[in-house]
């Protein structure tokens, strides 16, 4: 009812065949490498998404940190129903990603100006992102405003198993970009290291 | 004298000449986009190492986040002096960035071990390491023990403005890594949303 009302709907075939759920033990790896990524949220009216650059991985349930405050007006919707979706977008979204990040949902529907399609969550309230390569749907557990980090904890994950184009993009912070580029495998160096069920 | 009793120095030319310092307003940029980063401590005694993948900035202070805690030898001297340098590795260093994340300072000097070279760093009694391709001196300005959080305001900050491998690593969490690879350039279209003096 609730996401009928805000006229999102669950996938339905053949489009939710692309997406598999990822186990919640290997949510962390979408993110320890830094990536920028979109963050959804919903105000019980209207669903929003800011950029975002600034987290960090806490632990392998897996927890994760966000610096956000009142100056983004995701904050409040944030605060209030205590849920988001970090959305991980890919290279061929740099323009979106940029353009979400600078402008406001106070005033402008992203969703819609950037031809994004939301779909609806397993757990959360906000929503899913279509065209981004995953979605890794948080519960807010803590909000330390000392310092304006949102302690968020995972509860689903899912990713597009098809999408040809995987590669992150990891925001320099002066306007560039940095595009993935190639991958080195140490796993048996590392084997005592990594967390078990990996 | 501190320095002297641990055996390291200021850099002397003609090796001083490689390093810049990087106005602070500038140096979230070199963790915005989400290296893994070497980590210095001194306890008195002796200096160590960590591998840490788990940063994120805090503001453009710059104010850092870290995620670390008991299980990590580095932390009791990073509780009891507050104080550390973030040291930035590229791509030529990733087998001694494996090292250093898999073995303790409970029973290894790193230095010595991994053939690195530590210099007295300006502000802070932790080191410096001459083969990195930055490093940022910073003070712990708060520890959350609840949530494994340490959070650092960075003092002083140099680059080696002469090296040309600048690519940094992004450690994925499974013993995978991902290099730097191309740069795309957003910083019009972002003006409007980039600090001032930067």
């Amino acid at each position: 009812m609730a996401f009928a009302a805000r006229g999102i709907a669950p996938l339905e075939a053949p489009r939710n065949a692309f997406l598999k759920t990822l186990k919640l033990s290997r949510a962390f790896t979408l993110l320890e490498p830094g990536p920028v990524v979109l963050v959804t949220t919903f105000d019980g009216t209207k669903n929003n998404i800011m950029t975002v650059s600034w987290t960090m991985v806490m632990d392998f349930t897996p927890r994760f940190a966000l610096t956000t405050g009142a100056w983004n007006h995701s904050y409040a919707a944030l605060r209030k129903f205590k849920e988001c979706v970090i959305a991980v977008p890919t290279v061929d979204l740099l323009d979106t990603v940029v353009g979400i990040g600078t402008c406001s949902g106070s005033d402008t529907d992203k969703f819609a100006k950037f031809k994004l399609t939301p779909f609806a969550s397993k757990l959360v309230g906000a929503p899913s992102i279509l065209e981004c390569l995953a979605n890794i749907e948080c519960k807010v557990v803590d909000i330390l405003k000392k310092h304006d980090i949102v302690v968020l904890e995972a509860v689903h994950a899912r990713i597009d198993a098809t999408r040809k184009e995987r590669r992150n993009l990891h925001a320099v912070g002066d306007g560039t970009f940095v595009v993935d580029g190639r991958k080195l495998d140490r796993r048996k160096l590392m084997a005592s290291k990594l967390p078990p069920g990996l």
